[in-house]
């Protein structure tokens, strides 16, 4: 690879280490960027080192936002005593895009031991923290339905099981649209398990 | 989206435009970079600002150098009466791999109308000039075998046709370890037409 000027390289390297992104891929985003006339990498690069400048994360549910508080936790509107715990500030965009009238609570990540994610990792001591004064009536558990998920899920349960008078967690079941033929056994299961009446 | 600070914003946009990223996985990189210890946001961008810092182009075979000329091309070792005319510079660091002893010269992209690539787009002029002095005793055409590739080479056959005793074009075949079985009917073809006699 001495063949390559160091600049080369060394974008090729810094891309290799983002997930997904393997040494071929790497390269072939370099070498787009320098002929490319849409990317830049001026912009690219500019954006990135701007990155978390400025960037703050609310005060009180952890997402990223420019204030103290995002837009979500400082409207009075909403429902301060309902939180919706979830792994990262992607998933309160797609719940905002529902009609949730509560406010959130970001983990930014899932226990998962392997990857060296423990309780001290996650934003969960802030959210122990938001219950502590009893004004919170329920939580609502939406990590994704993994295994991670799920201990993450128990794990929440049992430090504010005692606190906060009602813990739940997303319905699992079929998803809409979806063909009952081709779903999986343990989806088919939960969706018997929570199956619903009809009024 | 506007629950989103502008940088993180910005970032996932800029990310959408390289080749093979989506809105998706552009999130998912902008967030894999704000929480990862290993990639840096920072590193990245500075890495993607200094890409096309003190880059040079070599001033014969056009491949990516910091001197005026490559180390290859200022190598008096080698045949500089072979080029070998290759698509891009990660071509000319494969072909290094081999045992190859004559020179190079890159095109930076193949003839491809649709794409808005034309002979001006390319380095074929550069390609011209090279052998206008009656040096060069061959020129192998290493574009990829795809018709943007195959369309290069006779665009290169014609112009040079005449100046360059020998203009050839790299074998076509099944590739080492391949399995006939499962080889495609114009490789196959092309298997045929190209067979050498057992020494």
């Amino acid at each position: 690879m001495s063949l390559l000027p160091p600049q080369i390289t060394r974008a090729i390297e810094e891309f290799s280490k983002l997930p997904g992104i393997g040494p071929k891929s790497a390269e072939r985003l370099t070498f787009h960027l320098l002929r490319s006339s849409r990317a830049s990498p001026e912009n690219l690069g500019r954006a990135l080192i701007d990155l978390k400048n400025e960037l703050k994360y609310c005060t009180a549910c952890q997402m990223v936002t420019l204030q103290e508080q995002c837009a979500v936790c400082t409207d009075t509107g909403r429902d301060h005593a309902l939180i919706l715990v979830v792994e990262n500030p992607l998933d309160v965009v797609a719940f905002e895009r529902t009609s949730y009238k509560g406010v959130y609570h970001v983990l930014h990540g899932v226990l998962s031991p392997i990857d060296g994610m423990g309780p001290e990792q996650l934003k969960l001591r802030e959210l122990v923290a938001r219950c502590k004064d009893g004004a919170v009536q329920e939580i609502v558990v939406a990590t994704n339905p993994d295994v991670e998920g799920e201990a993450t899920a128990s794990y929440i349960q049992q430090q504010l099981g005692a606190v906060v008078p009602k813990i739940t967690r997303l319905a699992h079941g079929l998803p809409m649209g979806a063909d009952i033929e081709f779903a999986d056994q343990m989806t088919l299961k939960e969706a018997l398990i929570g199956r619903r009446s009809l009024r």
